[in-house]
């Protein structure tokens, strides 16, 4: 097992990684003084790991709280069966909620950890590439709105998180290579060597050799908690992890949450960032196609569906990092070297959407 | 003008308290740097003073947003109304929200600033005593669940607070009155020479005198930002500004949300924590004598409805403060000096329940 640690002051956390931790009583241990702990789990990863982290939590008293599998249980109507849950067994303040699932899970579970009762005590037990690489570090949490994805949410930092490499054996592979997606983000916006490294060793993730995993999720949580520490709340460096998510989340919108995974509609995205990039002058078109290789051979959509450009660009102007009404852009510089950029033209995007839908 | 700080660190605001503030360009000018306004407020208040707030945003593209008068709007309902109209206009991260309205407004619209896209700035513009001396101050923001009062939201600091004693000229006596619970609340656990100036002033008070109206003010919000700024997230002494609430709490719910009045529930439920702290020894006959009687010339509630003990102990067994499954009450030691306590035996709450509805 490797711990690293997320550096926020008071709010300071570990991130475990490792095979076959999720059943370990000393990872939890010190969250459970009040005796009380929910698993939200979903339909599909409560069966295969519910139990292990049920023998983790041993003389807690536990509620275990199932939601449907999917993107679309990420909204309010689940978020309300959590609550009616957890007010049903007379979880208290001092109830420790366990996220045990992938990205969809750990959202919306941190999100009612994040609110009940004004903020309870979590910890993220990601079970997807995703999750553990992305979305279980860092706090944000969420659940979607019909107008836009994570429209409501809150950034609520968990207590741990435990990595347990062994539960992405039972990842199905779409889903496996949606993490990939998150994985390439990392190396593509902030560091060379690691995008170069994912060039020559893509072919043992999409294998599920173990080392190579452990390191994927390593250098991306290295990555990504050096970044969430300097920015915690995204006034600055933090936005630079969304690259590929402003055209990403356009696409998953304007398809219908679930039909593109949400790691599929960012490698569309990122591929649609590095041709913003071109038309904008600031990276070759060799960069381009290195983007589209990788994209490629990790078996991600490097095309965005048919979307009318009005709808795209509908979609997008709700984004988060809009400020002012006008919309901002993670661009690359480099490979590994992304910036927040305004001032973008709305002729390039139109260009930038049409070229990737054909 | 007086103007009040809340010490919070990089969260500190100000607590403007005087007459005719509301339509002040210059106390919202820096906050609207981004500048889109959201106004919420309700149908009552909203035709009273929204064109006023409207002059102080003078210059920012403004959204109104009105919902329903009444506790019962405290809900998810009105939350998501909030949430789709905020969306519809493309408000961004930089909207500054203003809540303008008594204690359901500000808790509503102050919850929806916490979570709308991971948190927006917001303003309190309290319209009510109740509001202006206790829930826009200290960054509680809440709506009920079916279960439970407050039992999903988040603290979320205002910007500013803009207390507009002019705009108390309007408020119905029934909730001028429950806003006097509260500045009771203050008095009696914290400060017992505020407790006995309200003896001498009760009446001024309920005659509006705005001098005695802005001492009420100017002291509540005084002792509740001293208490914020060393508790903010109620780990210890700002559980003390909770006196009462236990009891009016389940009293609130019982009955149905709105049918009392929170200070109203408040008022009955200080009158049984002093009998259950006479029943536990810690304060005399007399001490508990002149709650009531305080509580009486403000024309308030000193009687709890007749709900059973049965009920009423579920109900509060859901309450925030409890620790292990053990309820704590906040009990006075003396007029003004008010302590959170566990331990407490049920069969004195039972006493103190079937007394307090006879």
């Amino acid at each position: 097992m490797e711990s690293l640690r997320v550096a926020l002051g008071s709010r300071s956390y570990p991130i475990h990684i490792g095979a076959g931790l999720i059943g370990r009583a000393e990872l939890y241990r010190e969250y459970l003084s009040g005796g009380s702990a929910a698993i939200v789990t979903n339909a599909v990863v409560g069966p295969l790991y519910l139990e292990a982290v049920k023998k983790g939590l041993q003389g807690a008293r536990i509620t275990e709280i199932v939601v449907p599998d999917g993107e679309q249980a990420k909204g309010w109507e689940t978020l309300q069966r959590v609550f009616d849950a957890l007010l049903a067994a007379r979880c208290g303040r001092d109830t420790l909620l366990v996220a045990l699932g992938g990205g969809v899970v750990g959202d919306l579970a941190g999100f009612a950890a994040a609110v009940y009762q004004r903020g309870i005590d979590f910890v993220q037990v990601p079970t997807s590439l995703l999750a553990q690489v992305d979305s279980s570090v860092g706090g944000k949490t969420a659940i979607n709105h019909p107008r836009g994805k994570n429209m409501i949410g809150a950034f609520h930092q968990p207590r741990a998180v435990i990595a347990d490499l062994a539960t992405l054996d039972t990842l199905p592979e779409r889903e496996l290579r949606a993490g990939i997606a998150e994985v390439i983000k990392h190396g593509l916006a902030l560091d060379a060597g690691f995008f170069q490294w994912l060039e020559q060793n893509i072919d043992q993730l999409l294998a599920r050799d173990r080392g190579a995993l452990a390191h994927a999720v390593r250098r991306s949580c290295e990555l990504k908690a050096a970044i969430v520490a300097t920015d915690e709340r995204e006034a600055g460096a933090r936005a630079l992890l969304n690259l590929g998510h402003t055209f990403g989340h356009a696409i998953e919108a304007g398809t219908g949450y679930g039909t593109w995974l949400h790691g599929e509609a960012v490698a569309a995205g990122m591929v649609m960032a590095a041709e913003l990039s071109l038309r904008m002058k600031r990276i070759g078109k060799g960069d381009v196609a290195r983007v589209r290789a990788l994209i490629e051979r990790a078996g991600l959509p490097a095309r965005a569906p048919a979307l009318r450009p009005e709808e795209m660009l509908s979609l997008m102007s709700v984004d988060k990092k809009a400020a002012g009404g006008e919309l901002r852009f993670v661009v690359l510089n480099a490979i590994g070297r992304a910036e927040l950029r305004g001032g973008v033209q709305e002729q390039a995007l139109r260009e930038v959407i049409v070229a990737a839908a054909q």
